[in-house]
């Protein structure tokens, strides 16, 4: 999801080169799933500057695809993925706040995921990774918290997969932070969701490079599949409208080979081939599968009598929902019914749908009225806290 | 799309069992890509009796992946795909229609196709079946017509792609058909239709049983890529919220081993693999990469200045134009596209939005008002058909 943006080295930025750190976590993390992770690494990025009340730390959630580079420009040239988001007067501003971003474990961006080494067989996890769900990226995320020897966060955000995170932590964690920002997100994702997630995962175990998982042992990867599953993907978190105005129905056959006008004869194929070929050289295939898994399972009412209300009642935070009018995958009424959820709760929520026609990648692109409500919300949240620490 | 109904032979159907004739059309027909057929064959089932007048045949048109056997029991057992609307009494009634559904070239249900034999080499066609467009098609059904001595149709009937159909027979021979049934269709496909499509085409081709289209010469099929590719096409089909109905988030885990669990854990899971399983069985690769390309490409208005009033000025005929609510792939304002234009062009059109939750797949499942809506319109034209014969 993070859109194609690099820059060339010498374009300033307010942010500087961001560089990357790493926390090696030497405590064991029991999971969900029953299995214990012996240790695990976390890589993570910051914005701004921790204050002397250390009450100013923001926890940047990520998505499916998302890693721990969500602003500035790293190394390679590359700008982060909330890029639009993040930094000095932009909405969550790094004047005021400081801002942590980790690859979460289960991925594969440097953190702990299948393609780490296994300690007990000394090769590659692979598909025997245990198996993770959302409550277990909040737990990692909250020994990167003491390690950092953070209490409380002033918030706790997150877009889509990310925005069920924030909402985890809200329940797991009430009283360590003040604020979760809840984007295009859903409490459970329906059956559809699910069935476009298990096609994806069926395209990536029925590439025969897939080799039962074990691809890494062979020094391949189910690359095909891989591309199929980001497709399907991609075209799900854009709108019928948006495609339609940036590509209509228009022909593109400019400089291709027969074999190649084969692939793609429309510019909506030939673009979703090339965003589909091009995340297949970048994201590990297990790592697809497996956050795909976890995105199935996750359901917010599932440990409280499936009753959103009564699972919200164990929040102390405050709340910010945001929906996008044309997101199919996790439409408005997705984050009306948290809205409505929290309010029965008696919770202190603000709402507010954007009129977008970007489907659920809206999250992540340049939009004024989602910024400013964002920035407002965020800003007023930044005067509370300095109001409390004096 | 065709539903999934087999009853046993011992069932009493008001049709009896049907069986299909072939008309072997032994004159070359020019393609609109330009190529020649020297000859094809067509396979059609037909129901009731053609009166003297010979004025009231019916023509189905089939869509993607639909065949010959629309109504009745086949020598199988099998149902026929729209048996709910064709019939003695039925929507489509065979007590005062004769109805004709051929399967169309390119397909592979016994009509000529890519599993035929190419008279110039003596093997398949395979990926060498010219390809084909929705106008061809129309060519093709306009031999049958001769063949069966019928000078012109009392109605085109079809829904999706064969909605397609019935709008080309309008523009292609308009003094060749009383009234056009134009249901769940459009004049062109969304940027979105078109790159479901291609995603299903690339599930296809790169499975490495396709073998660049030639499998049939190494007695292979590309069934895993096939059956994502159904199983997309399948869930798109499908309203969110039918599948929300039909499986929610049930887990269905019973009798499965461990291998099958990881494959499809979700009911809806399970429910999407079997049915793009069975399908991959059934149909043959080829012919589902030339009939999705057919539908990318087809576009009513092309000819006539991208007009579609001034392409619908050509039509003769009565148009009725059917859409379903919940149909999200040719959704009703498609429908209500194709009304206005011809309201623009001054034709009598009736249009009915039903309303359904069961998606595009509307248009093959029982519905009450649906069968009232076709059957009253179908039933007045007979009317007007018998006082025209006296």
């Amino acid at each position: 999801m993070p859109p194609d943006t690099a820059l060339p080295f010498s374009v300033h930025h307010p942010l500087g080169t961001t560089a990357s750190q790493i926390a090696v976590i030497n405590k064991p993390m029991d999971l969900v799933c029953g299995t214990t992770l012996p240790f695990h690494s976390l890589v993570f990025e910051t914005y701004g500057i921790l204050n002397k009340a250390r009450n100013n730390a923001v926890l940047i959630c990520h998505a499916l695809s998302g890693d721990h580079h969500a602003a500035g420009i790293d190394k390679d040239g590359k700008v982060g993925w909330w890029d639009h988001y993040i930094g000095p007067d932009k909405a969550i501003d790094t004047n005021k706040y400081f801002v942590i971003c980790p690859n979460n474990i289960g991925s594969c961006c440097g953190s702990t995921g299948p393609t780490a080494t296994d300690p007990e067989t000394g090769k590659p996890y692979g598909k025997n990774f245990p198996s993770i769900q959302v409550r277990d990226w909040v737990e990692s995320q909250k020994y990167l918290m003491d390690h950092l020897k953070i209490d409380c966060w002033a918030a706790v955000i997150g877009g889509s997969l990310g925005g069920m995170q924030a909402m985890c932590w809200s329940l797991a964690y009430p009283e360590k932070l003040q604020h979760a920002v809840v984007i295009a997100a859903a409490m459970k994702l329906s059956a559809q969701n699910i069935a476009f997630n298990e096609i994806a995962r069926r395209a990536i175990q029925s590439d025969a490079e897939f080799k039962d998982g074990h691809y890494l042992d062979y020094q391949t990867s189910p690359k095909q599949g891989l591309a199929l599953a980001r497709m399907i993907g991609h075209l799900t978190y854009l709108s019928d409208d948006a495609l339609g105005r940036k590509f209509g129905r228009l022909v593109n056959s400019d400089g291709l080979g027969t074999a190649e006008k084969e692939l793609g004869e429309f510019e909506v194929a030939n673009y979703l081939n090339y965003q589909g070929d091009k995340f297949s050289q970048q994201f590990d295939a297990n790592s697809y599968i497996l956050i795909t898994k976890m995105l199935d399972h996750f359901d917010l009412a599932q440990d409280y009598n499936n009753d959103p209300t009564e699972a919200f009642s164990q929040a102390k935070c405050q709340f910010l929902v945001i929906s996008f009018s044309s997101d199919w995958r996790f439409s408005p009424l997705c984050s009306r019914q948290i809205t409505d959820s929290l309010i029965g709760a008696g919770k202190a929520v603000s709402y507010i749908r954007i009129e977008s026609d970007q489907g659920h990648d809206a999250f992540l692109l340049p939009d004024t009225r989602y910024q400013n409500a964002l920035g407002i919300y965020l800003s007023r949240a930044a005067s509370e806290l300095e109001a409390n620490s004096l």
